[in-house]
């Protein structure tokens, strides 16, 4: 097998020949060989050991067949560096043990040296590199600083986001303080990432979705807004072209504006929003990322056809399309299905860029 | 005190020389009030005792000063009726102990006739009626399809809805026959709160949001049209100018076109859409309900009173707008705050509206 290069193509908005496509989540619990090793390792414990980084990384590349491999690991991996005591209980997600509510709390906050405190990352990025150079490219990410904001202050997953939002409104400066710090720190992670391999990088901002337009644009989008230009200004010094940067602000469906302004090269979309509008809202300068609804991975395969090539066609040949789902594949998803959905996206795909091959890129 | 018909003008957009607000689960646990009976009673005993019911939606109007009263009950209260054993859980929101998941249990389903299996809701109304007199307009509500079908599928609050869209997607006759079923049952479970003496109506489609536009257009969209055409027509029978419908589709904020098709008179938004988008987008002759976000009421007075002002001005002197949440109120708010918020309310919309006093309606 040649060196599949077409997600890199398609976040670079070259033509491609079809569409690449890969999952969120893609290295997780809905394949058996995952929850295998998960049985023997806690969750953080898996994060921090290359060796298993590396393994799970790689498993969906080889048994499902994506276009892209994206690191395994968490948009909180950077806590505890930065003084959080992070915990993945049981079936509870994340729990952040102290969580910042006080002036002191964003005081005391540090701003993480990726090196010192999350150096298991980059030698794992260093390794995929190695492993993946005959098979596809590697994607590094992190979380964007409100959502990890949110996780820090709320000191745990939440629909609500109280305390997140009223520090926000009553404490504009501490909310400053604490915003620049998480921007600090993703942008010397992601940096750091671009630095040991990662050749595209993505930002989370998974829960920016809760958040009303004015409140996006006065209090979140500056922040992600540094981020992504100083990251994408890394990006090109470290590595001829540049490195692509995916923005991805789920639920972020009624201020698509708003992300346009905060910038990236893809604008990742959540399956909430229909692709013929995301194409006529989106300016052609963005490549787009998205978007079936991840419960499709549990309808018959006639069913997930119609709906992949529902989206494929709305596209059409524009390019720096990449196929993905609108959200994380949930845990229960049939791996089998998986990859009937890859199929169905080169097949379809195939048909409506034939014309459109590498050479013409 | 006069009586204050403000909400039930603004309902049936007619001019008003202020903007009405209530708040949606305004009689809940945020007042010590409804606290202190909740102590005594389990939850659905309290929705089938009419004493309760009434006590408990008077609560806000004579403590909040809320200019519309809602009556205190559940969008699943008719789930015994149809044959749906529901149980509210410590803590744990509703639980459906036989969630439907096969042709039999569509079948075995059955339309509920609201007088034989939820007559404590029309003598609440009824009673309420008498008591609000002199007080404020009275709202009866039900659950629209999607939201009451999604319940009975799962069988629980999710965020995923996977068997919901699996039935939609594997078995569209088996979905139709058991949207129907909760569409009749809403439609007359609706007229008879209208014969009862409900003013104005609510439809809530509170999950549809996780719904994308295309599976609404097609699996959710008929069927709350059928309901709200029904409702309407009904409506407009037994009461000399109609019984306005307020329809609420939650987090639908990529789909305001097809909400509107569905139609209502006032269509309700939710926080994450900036008001001046609504206000251009959804079209002149549905009034506005919304939308301020929940949490605002966890900010001090002057950010509180900044974020009303702000949706007051977005929405001008445009007829038909009835101030709200954008969702339920939560349940650790301050009563105080919520006293606050419409006051705001008040004073602002009176400057902005002055000129437009109710001899101009």
């Amino acid at each position: 097998m040649p060196y599949n290069d077409l997600f890199l193509r398609a976040a670079r908005r070259e033509a491609t020949e079809r569409t690449p496509v890969w999952m969120m989540r893609q290295a997780g619990r809905y394949m058996a060989e995952y929850r295998e090793l998960r049985a023997k390792y806690g969750f953080l414990e898996m994060c921090r050991t290359p060796e298993l980084v590396v393994e799970v990384t790689l498993q969906p590349v080889d048994l499902i067949g994506v276009d892209a491999a994206i690191m395994f690991s968490d948009i909180l991996i950077s806590f505890p560096g930065m003084g959080l005591d992070l915990e993945f209980a049981k079936g509870e997600g994340p729990v952040i043990h102290n969580p910042i509510r006080s002036a002191t709390d964003v005081e005391e906050l540090r701003v993480a040296d990726p090196h010192e405190t999350t150096g298991f990352v980059m030698e794992s990025l260093r390794i995929l590199r190695r492993e993946l150079a005959d098979k596809v490219p590697l994607i590094g990410f992190a979380g964007a600083p409100f959502t990890l904001a949110s996780y820090a202050i709320e000191g745990h997953g939440t629909r609500d986001y109280e305390h997140t939002k009223a520090l926000m409104w009553v404490e504009p400066v501490l909310w400053d303080a604490l915003m620049n710090k998480f921007a600090d720190t993703t942008i010397a992670y992601l940096n750091a990432q671009i630095d040991a391999g990662a050749q595209v990088v993505q930002l989370f901002d998974s829960w920016v979705g809760y958040v009303a337009p004015r409140d996006y644009e006065r209090s979140v989008l500056p922040y992600s807004k540094r981020v992504i230009d100083e990251v994408t200004s890394h990006g090109r010094k470290a590595v001829s072209g540049g490195v692509p940067l995916i923005h991805f602000a789920n639920g972020a469906t009624s201020m698509l504006n708003l992300v346009q302004q905060a910038g990236g090269d893809v604008l990742g979309v959540d399956w909430r929003l229909d692709m013929r509008h995301v194409v006529e809202t989106i300016d052609t300068r963005f490549g787009i990322q998205g978007n079936i609804d991840p419960v499709a991975l549990f309808a018959p395969e006639a069913e997930l056809e119609r709906m992949v090539a529902e989206i494929l066609e709305a596209v059409g040949t524009r390019p720096g399309h990449i196929f993905n789902l609108g959200h994380g594949i949930h845990k229960t998803s049939d791996p089998e299905k998986a990859r009937t959905m890859i199929r169905l996206v080169h097949e379809h795909s195939a048909r409506i860029r034939g014309g459109c091959d590498r050479s013409q890129a």
